[in-house]
C-alpha cells in the first residue's frame, strides 16, 4: 500500500535496494553465527578496508545512527572528557541526550553563522561545518584557563559530513581539522550518516581515502543510503581500546543476527553499488535546485547534497502540502517558510516530475 | 550458501519467516514516517493488544534482546533502585553490565538448585526461575534490615520464560510471583526473548493473557522467533512514565525506519503464525529429545521448551562436531559434557534426520 | 603559619566562625548517630524552616557545591530530562561535567550580554542572569519544534543567586522566574553557595523567605560564607520523591558523621550569625569598591556582593601580586587585566587597609 | 550535651583527636589554597609516602568512604570492567550501588563460609576475605568462557582490611592475592577505611609498608580513626591516570578548602598519632572480649580488630539496650542475637568499666 502522498521529507522513507532484499532471501535458510563473527561480515569488513585503503583500519557494524554516535564516542572517550561539536551537530541537538546518558558533555562550537541576503537573514555556507581554527581557539583557551581541571577536558571532535544543512567540508578544511587534532592528540570523529550523498556530490574534492586518512574513526551510513539499516563504523587506525565487543554490547547495540549487517554492506559495497546509489540522490537533487530556481524559488542553505532547502511562501506551501510530504524546517518571517526536500538512493525522473507538477 | 555444518547451536542462525521477507519486498518503496509513528506499527500494536486482551496496554518495538532489558528496567526503576533478577538471568550474567551501564545494580536471587542423580550433580527443574517466596524473603530481609537505606532498593523483579535453561514458570508460580509483586507495589517484568517457545510448549498452562494479566511489562521475542530481528514491548497496565521516546532515543534504540519492525511483528501476528512457528520448535524438540532418550543419551535438564541439554560421552562429542554445530554447555566431569541443541521456527524433520545420522 | 601575603583570591581561603569551632571542641566526645539522623541536625533543621517561613519544607545538609548541584540535580529530573542555565552557571562551566556524569545535560541561555563602556567591551549588570522571558522562549521553542521528542527535555531551571560574577536577582525579576516555572511545572533550584553574601548585599530586596517561596528547592552555602564546609539543602514545598538518603548515599555524599554538618549550621542559625557574617563580606565590598573607585580604578562589573571585579593595569597588577594574592579573571585587552578580590565573613579593616596600602 | 547512653554502635560516634581540633584552631585565619594543592596537603602527602615507603606513590584526600570507593573503582576500571569484591564488602552491600550508579558492576565472590560450633552455624574465621584461589578460579572461569565477550570482565579487585566483619588478611594472604592480580594485571585495591584498627592489631604480620607494597591503590581511613572526616587515597605506584582532579570533582568529591584534610592527616602522621590511636581500640576491644569470655559471653566472630561480635540471650539484651547503645548484627536463633560492640580510637577504661557493669 502507497501511502497517498509522495514523501520528499526525508532519506530514510524507503526499505533497501531490491539487490539487499534478493540476498536476504537467498541466504533466509543458511545459518550464520552471531554477533558479527560470520564469514558476510569478515567480507565486507574487507571490502570496506580495502575501499577505504586502510588495512590496519578495524570495522564493524551497529544498527543506528544515534546508536553509533553515543557507542563511539563513548569509546573514544576518558570519563572527564567531552566531545567537541557544531552546536547545529546531532550529537548536541537531537539525540535526547545520547551523549549525557552515557556519562559526557557535548562542548559546543557555534556553527550558525549568519548573512544578511536580499533583506533576510540567512545562513553562510558554511553553516554546521566546525573550523580547524575554532577547535584551536577552544583547545588553547582551554588549556589557558587556570581553573581548567575543573572543567570538561575536549577528549574528541565530532564532525558530520554531509552536515545537518547538507553542507560538505572541503579536503583542505578536513586536513586543518585533522592537523589541529593531531596536535592536540584528539581523536577526529567523522559522522557519515550520509555519506555517500557526501562523497558522491558534484561539488566535493573529499573522497572515502580522504575520510579515511584524515579521521580517527568515521561511520559509513547504511540507513539513509540503501540499506534497511545499518552504519559501518570504521576505526581508520585500528581501534583504540582492547575490547570493543562487550562496549557496543552493553550500549544494547550487539545485534544478534549481526551476519544481517554484514550482507546489506557487503552487497552495497559490491560493483560499487553504494557510490551509485548516492549519486542517484546528488543528481536529482542537482535537477531539483535547477528546477525550482529557472522557476524563481528562492534558496535557502546552498546545498550539495541531496537535502535542499527552500524558501517557500506560506500561501503556496499549504497547497503543496495536499500533494507532496516535506520537512518543515523553520519560520523564516511571516510570510514564508523554509522546507527541506530530500532526494535519496531511489529517488526516480517520474518522483521529480510529479513534484514539480505541484510547483 | 549453506554453511558446510548443519547448526542446532542456536535459535538465532537462520534469517526470517517468507512471508515477512515477501512484504518487505512489497512495501520496499512505499514510503513511511520514521521512528515507529507509522500505520504499520499501529496495526501491529493493535493486533497485539487484541491477542493480549489488554486495551489498555502501551506497546512499542524495539530491536535486540539486551537493549530491550535495559531500556525497560532503566524505565521502571527509580535511580536508586535495583532490579531483581534469578542468578541465572540474562541481565545478571550475559548482557556485558548494560544494566549496570545505566546505573541500576541487578539484584540476585540464587537459582541453581542442585540435586544429585546417578551419581552426578544434576539441576532440578527450577533451575533459572525465580519462587513467589525467595521474593518475598528478599524484599521483607530488606525492609528489615535497619540499614536498608544504605542499600539498593528492589524496584522490579526481571523473570525470563522460558528461561536461559529452557523452563517454564506454571500459571500458579506466575500468578505467585504476581501476588507478591503487587503487594509490594514492585512492577514484573518478563523477558519472552523466546515467548513463542514457551506459549506453544506441551508441557505449559500459561498463555499470552495470562501474562498479560500477571506482569506490568513484557516483551514478545522476534529475533528468536521467526523475525529478522525486533522485540514486541507491552506496557500491560500502560506506560508508567510520561515520555517513551526520548528513553528510547537515548538508550540507543529508536530504530529510524521504525515500520520494518512494525511490519515484522504484523505478519508475525496475522493468521497465528507466532504461534505456529513456535509450536513448530517445540515438537521437534520434543522428538528430538523422544529419540535421543530411544537411543540411550541422558538428558541434563527436563526443558519443556526448544533448548535441550543432552549429556555426551567427550569421545561422541568430537564426531558429532564433525557433522553439527551445537552449544557447549559445560563440562559434567572428565568424560561427559553437556550441550545445548536448539531448534527453531524452521526446524525441519530432515534437519533432525541429518542430526540423528550422525547421534 | 601565615601564608607570606594577604590573599583576596576568594573567599573560601579561611577556616570557620570560631563558634563552630568552639562548639566542635565541646561536643568533641559525645556520641551522636551517623548519616545527619542527629539532634543536633534535626535542632538546625527546625531553625532553617523557621526562618525560610516554611514548615513543610525538607531539610537536608552536603558537604561541598558541586556534589551539591549534581545531587539535587539528579533528583529533580527524570533520566530524559536537562537543567536549564546560565551559559555562565557554575553547573554548567565549571564542575568537571558533574551533571552529565550522573547522565544529564545542561541545556543553556547565554548570559555574557555585552555593552561598549569607555571604548571596552563591558558585560551588562546582567550577566550571569536568566531572564523569565529567556526561559519561557526556550519552553515554548522546545515544544514547538515537531522533533521535541528526539531532544532533551527541559526539567528544571537552575540560577545562583549571587551569581557566579556577584550579580543579584532582584526580588521581581525572581518572581518572574518562579511564575513561568510553575507555568510549565519544572521545578526552580536555587544554587546559594553565596547566599549570605546576596542576602545581605545593600542592594537587594530579596530575602530568605522570598527564595523558599519563590523557589522549589535551594541551599544555603556555608563553606564560603564562616562554615569549615557544609551546604544546607532546603526542599521548601518538601522532598519530591520517596527516599533521598539512597540517592545522596549513591552520589557518595552522605557524610558518616553527619551531625558535624548539622552542628555547623545550627550554629550558624543561632542569634543571626549566617547573616551578620554575611553582612560583613558585603560592607567590606562596599568599601573596597569606593576606596577603588576614589583612587581611579575601573570596576568590570557592578557587583553588588562580596565579588569585586576590578580592572588593573598590567604594570600595577605585577606589583600588586607581590603582595596579595587575588583572582586572575580575564585579559581585557593588551595593557590591563580583570581581576577579583573577595572579601569574606572575617575579611578586617585592617586586612582593607593592607590591601589599599599595595593599590 | 552527652547523650544520655554510652554507645558502642560504630567507630563513627565522636569527633577528633583534640590535636586536630587545636590545630584547626591555630591556623583558622590563615588563608590556604583551594582544592588540595596547599602546603599542608603538601606535607600530609610527603609523610604518608614516607611511612608508606614508597616513595612514587600518588596521594590526595577524599572526605569519606563510600565517595572514596566509587571514585577510586571508576578510576580503575574501563566502562565494560567491572570489579571483584566479597558479596560481604562494602562496596557490594552497603553503598547504596554508588559503584553501579557510575557504572559498575560489583561481581561477587560469596564469602560467608559457615562452620557448625555448639549446635549453632557459625562463620568461619575468614568471614569478609576473598582468597587468592578464589580470584584465580573467577578470572579463568571467566577467560574459559566462550561468551565471555558478553559477560562483565573483571577489571580490580576491591578487599577491606580489617573485614566488615573485622578479620584481617594475613601478610601471606595478602601475597597471594597480590600475586594473583599482577599475574593477570588486575588492579589489587584494599579499602583501609579502619586501617589503623588492621595495623594495631596484636594479632596481625601486616604493615602498612606490605600494603603499598602489595596492593596498587589504598585508603587509610581517617574518618573512623581520629579524623572528623576524610580517607587518605594513595596510589602506591602512582596514578595510572593523566587527570584525577577533574575524575574526583566529577564524583563531586574535590573539597574546596581541601587543606582541612590535609591538616587532619597531616596531624595524624605526626608522632605516630594514627598508630597509637589505632592500639588504642585494638587493647580495648581486646579486654573487652577477654572480658566477656570470662563472663560466659559467647563470641561468634573471632575479629582482632575494634569491632567484636557477641551472641547474646535477648532476655539481656533489652536490659543492656536501657544503658548502652550497640550495633544490632543479625537474629541467631528464637532466643539469641548477634551484636556488635565497637571500640575506637577513644574509647576509655571508664568507658569499658561502665559498659562491663551493665553486663
Amino acid at each position: 500500500m502507497r501511502q497517498n502522498k509522495i514523501s520528499f521529507s526525508s532519506d530514510y522513507t524507503k526499505g533497501a535496494h531490491p539487490a539487499i532484499l534478493k540476498r536476504l532471501a537467498e541466504t533466509n535458510y543458511d545459518q550464520y553465527d552471531g554477533y558479527g563473527t560470520d564469514e558476510i561480515c569478515n567480507s565486507a569488513k574487507e571490502k570496506i578496508k580495502r575501499i577505504c585503503g586502510c588495512d590496519k583500519a578495524d570495522v564493524f557494524f551497529l544498527v543506528g545512527g544515534t546508536q553509533t554516535n553515543q557507542t563511539i564516542i563513548d569509546m573514544l572517550l576518558e570519563p572527564y572528557e567531552g566531545v567537541l561539536a557544531a552546536d547545529t551537530g546531532h550529537v548536541a541537538a537531537h539525540e535526547a541526550g545520547a551523549i549525557e546518558f552515557s556519562g559526557h558533555k557535548v562542548l559546543t562550537v557555534p556553527c550558525m553563522r549568519e548573512k544578511m541576503q536580499n533583506g533576510a537573514a540567512m545562513y553562510s555556507d558554511t553553516i554546521g561545518k566546525i573550523k580547524a581554527d575554532d577547535v584551536r581557539t577552544w583547545i588553547e583557551n582551554f588549556y589557558a584557563d587556570a581553573n581548567h581541571e575543573h572543567m570538561v577536558f575536549p577528549g574528541a571532535v565530532y564532525i558530520s559530513h554531509p552536515t545537518e544543512y547538507g553542507t560538505l567540508y572541503t579536503k583542505e578544511e578536513l586536513t586543518a581539522l585533522s592537523k589541529v587534532c593531531r596536535e592536540y592528540d584528539i581523536p577526529l570523529f567523522l559522522d557519515g550518516a550520509r555519506l555517500g550523498y557526501g562523497l558522491m556530490s558534484n561539488r566535493t574534492d573529499v573522497t572515502i581515502k580522504d575520510i579515511a586518512e584524515l579521521t580517527d574513526v568515521f561511520y559509513i551510513g547504511g540507513t539513509k543510503v540503501g540499506a534497511l539499516f545499518g552504519e559501518a563504523v570504521v576505526f581508520t587506525k585500528g581501534f583504540p581500546g582492547k575490547h570493543p565487543v562487550p562496549v557496543i554490547k552493553q550500549h544494547g547495540a550487539l545485534l544478534a543476527k549481526g551476519w544481517l549487517l554484514g550482507l546489506q554492506f557487503d552487497t552495497l559495497f559490491t560493483d560499487d553499488l553504494y557510490f551509485n546509489l548516492g549519486r542517484n540522490a546528488t543528481e536529482k537533487a542537482e535537477i531539483l535546485r535547477k528546477k525550482l530556481t529557472e522557476r524563481g524559488y528562492e534558496i535557502f542553505i546552498d546545498s550539495p547534497t541531496n537535502q535542499q532547502f527552500i524558501i517557500m511562501e506560506n500561501s503556496k506551501l499549504e497547497k503543496l502540502a495536499e500533494h507532496v510530504r516535506f520537512g518543515f524546517w523553520e519560520k523564516l518571517d511571516e510570510n514564508r517558510t523554509v522546507i527541506r526536500l530530500a532526494t535519496d538512493w531511489a529517488t526516480t525522473d517520474e518522483d521529480l516530475e510529479e513534484l514539480f507538477s505541484y510547483l
